[in-house]
């Protein structure tokens, strides 16, 4: 029989989902081999289309690549800011848009575009889907993560071709995300990009409609 | 200060996230509109890049438009069937792929791409995370509806451009998700394209790899 889900744990999931936050400040101490490896069995729980389980994921282990890749977010931070305006280049430049350098695990999440599992279906009209479920995957991780006080961090701000040639994918596989994973350094309550006046949170029913 | 949480709820969470199934299969009773909003409410703490919130949510009333998409969905999946192997035709016949005729409710969930909110951090080199910010939105949803012991379906068999149009939404406006919500007619237990047969799940090992 499925498991039923009462009353409480629907309001700790809720507080969960409210609360999750992008990690960005890590202590730099190891996680243990057998939460990371609990954690990337949870992901591939995430739904896929035809089941086609389109992630992979690459642990970067080397502290060489690691650099690399840090040196690369950093480039494109300062090319981004470059394009704004004065007044949002204040408020940009005081944000910190990775954890690379101090994370415990950088983990790279691909899509394998040319995957023949789940035989294309659902992916006819939108092969978007199978980029999408490697999307769900993270999320999945990223719940599973911080349920466990650890802290996520999504860097999406690189050129996903420079990601795919500096760890060697292959080249049907499609850099998705970039993740930083580790012990968070500091509690975190409210959206670092609220906090620092980026980006507040709209009212749930602006974005509702109906026909 | 942030919610701390136990190993009690930790298990309870990967119970749901190991079971959470897409659900096809649907009873007709609606829902009361206090669970639509919360559930909607809920999504919406999703993580979204520069905070951008680039989710839209459309609740189909209408009967009409809803008999409309599932009339195009109907087509949709026989045509993607008549493109297969005779062997994968018997197979999927028996899918049942989309419960939009008799689930309670039918959102339709749209990425604004040109959403000014973010002021677009995070999306100078990865323009997609937008529309993966609004796939976060909807794994949100999902989970939020299990918990509460209700089911949901993804359908991805439709053209987008013909389910924007049918909604008459703004140009903008990209098809993400066609969602079925609704009190599920069945317990699920194992995926159905695993029961069918269609396609098993991957040892998690396989999809990991390390540099």
């Amino acid at each position: 029989m499925p498991p039923r889900f009462g009353p409480a744990f629907q309001d700790e999931l809720a507080a969960l989902l409210e609360w999750r936050r992008d990690v960005r400040h890590f202590r730099s101490d190891p996680l243990d081999e057998d939460t990371v490896a609990e954690l990337l069995a949870t992901a591939q729980f995430a739904p896929s289309v035809g089941n086609s389980q389109p992630w992979r994921f690459v642990r970067v282990r080397s502290a060489e690549l690691r650099e690399q890749l840090a040196l690369h977010a950093d480039a494109e931070v300062a090319r981004a800011g470059s394009s704004m305006s004065e007044e949002r280049r204040t408020a940009y430049s005081v944000l910190k848009l990775h954890g690379m350098r101090e994370a415990a695990e950088v983990i790279a999440v691909f899509c394998d575009d040319a995957t023949a599992f789940g035989s294309g279906l659902g992916a006819a009209t939108m092969p978007e889907t199978r980029r999408y479920s490697v999307v769900l995957a993270i999320h999945t991780l990223w719940l599973a993560a911080r349920a466990k006080g650890l802290g996520l961090g999504w860097v999406s701000v690189v050129a996903p071709g420079h990601v795919e040639s500096v760890l060697g994918v292959s080249p049907d596989w499609r850099l998705i995300a970039l993740l930083c994973l580790g012990h968070p350094l500091e509690p975190d309550d409210r959206p670092e990009l609220e906090r620092r006046g980026w980006q507040s949170r709209l009212d749930w029913r602006a974005n509702v409609s109906e026909r």
